[in-house]
């Protein structure tokens, strides 16, 4: 049996796990991430933790997968920059752990490596092309064309969070205006609910207070018949489905994964969401399309670093 | 030296060509589309006459391709319907003309012919990845991906013309809202004309009665200082730099060409409309994309048929 490291490194947390060839963790460690050189010297550490035992030694390791947040510079294997990592600049994290354990080393952003484990492990097992959505603080998107992740001219493929859903909506994290992130993120869940709440909302009574609401505790109001809080789901169900027609009209992708947190809140997101693509997606493409949850939940981003290195070994054989 | 037949299926007039591999025309005779039987007879005595020549006789030309408006059935190699044709349903294009000419016969759909041709004699040529706009009566789109038409799951990838921007925008000739051909397509740029226009306008002037109106004479009034005409042109600059924007932002193509009579407009289409793309694009996919206009003109269809041929050749001999 040969196995494969996974790096998932993520805004508030690293998790370093060691799987095999089928997508079975069999060690997973994670801890919340830091500066750059105590994150990666913990990473270090766990790694030779796993290459210390007999059955797991550096021979039987096909590689080291690194799924991570932020732009990334998929040629020379660095990231260039964290959203939520301040500190994370120009990080060479392929050289980093390409030395230190002599092994390959493939890196890609996290909603890609997602995408990726959702084709491999999940969702999308039996498809060779999908549109994958991670709605969870932001929103992220990978393309998958032809069992391949897709990376455009500069690695910015499946951006899909910053495409412009309203040109004069509210202003999103990125700079820009109405980008779907700022309509239909977990952070604008929670933007919108404080914003229209009012002193006897059920919202307000779950969270305790303002700044306790998030997008968990708008979706339980939802389910405990909150009207309010079926609003603002509704709207956000509206966006995405608007957004997922323009993927399935201009894409004709064979299925839709969507993951992420947002995602957990289930029939009262993707109901009124699939009802939007059914009326605004021509039939064909609409009928040929698989709208579905994400099947991997937590250990995505763990299964998204180790498909990585699966993905890149089949590649090099089949040349 | 080979050649190719290119035939180029609109709605309005049907084109038959001789073309060699690459990519000159040597002779070409169109015709008014009418309905199936006598268009394709015509078509039939057309090619008869090319084979007919020492020079280009039968075993000399590598194959028919086919550019035709509409929903095809690629696997059977049918057009479904025509939009603009109500006559022309379930007609098997690929059976008729491999069982007349003994020759290898590829079919596609106009836009991603178009598509297809600009990426391998037109603007494209020096790209593997692109997105091709026609806007002109309707909006149509093709994606090449790795230098290959990307037909999707229902060979429906690429109906960028049927991407919902104002989902309560005005009505679309496919019975949807808002679409982008509903706002930026000549059609549109006709109605809006006719529906603001005042008796003392210039674009009035230019037309001599309203139903006269159409976007050319939209594009000939905004060169001659008219603000109406201006105004409707940004407008529909904008709309389309929206959509360049979020095929920008999914598919980070290395370049976006623009073709159909509408981009005859020249920079008082393109110069608002690529502004709003660098307000609305991330810098790094939009530094890593051309915009340009399409290259090929009016033989754009019969070019589109031909790369078919080509394409598939070359496909055939990599297996």
């Amino acid at each position: 049996m040969k196995y494969i490291i996974g790096i998932d490194i993520g805004g508030t947390k690293t998790s370093v796990s060691l799987g095999n060839t089928q997508g079975k963790i069999l060690a997973r460690q994670a801890f919340p991430t830091k500066d750059v050189r105590s994150t990666l010297a913990q990473t270090k550490r766990i790694i030779h933790g796993y290459l210390g035992k007999p059955k797991t030694q550096n021979r039987r390791i096909l590689g080291i997968g690194i799924s991570c947040a932020g732009p990334l510079d998929l040629t020379k294997g660095v990231l260039i920059k964290s959203p939520n990592m301040p500190t994370w600049r120009n990080v060479a994290l392929n050289k980093v752990f390409s030395k230190a354990f002599r092994l390959p080393v493939v890196i890609d952003n996290d909603a890609n490596a997602a995408a990726l484990a959702e084709k491999t492990f999940g969702a999308g097992k039996a498809v060779k092309n999908l549109f994958y959505y991670t709605v969870s603080t932001g929103i992220g998107g990978g393309l998958i064309i032809d069992g391949e992740i897709y990376h455009g001219a500069s690695f910015d493929a499946g951006e899909i969070g910053h495409s412009v859903i309203l040109p004069a909506g509210p202003k999103c994290a990125c700079g820009k205006r109405g980008c779907l992130e700022a309509l239909a993120s977990g952070t604008s869940i929670a933007r919108v609910a404080r914003e229209r709440v009012k002193k006897s909302s059920l919202i307000l009574k779950l969270a305790g207070t303002k700044q306790n609401i998030d997008a968990t505790i708008v979706a339980q109001a939802v389910r405990e018949g909150d009207k309010l809080a079926r609003e603002i789901f509704q709207e956000v169900a509206f966006y995405l489905g608007l957004s997922v027609t323009n993927v399935i009209q201009v894409i004709n992708p064979e299925m839709i994964v969507i993951g992420g947190g947002v995602s957990k809140a289930g029939p009262i997101l993707f109901q009124p969401m699939i009802k939007t693509v059914r009326k605004l997606t021509w039939a064909r493409p609409y009928r040929s399309c698989k709208i579905v949850r994400a099947k991997l939940k937590d250990i995505v981003g763990d299964l998204g670093a180790i498909s990585l290195v699966l993905k890149k070994r089949q590649l090099l054989k089949r040349q």
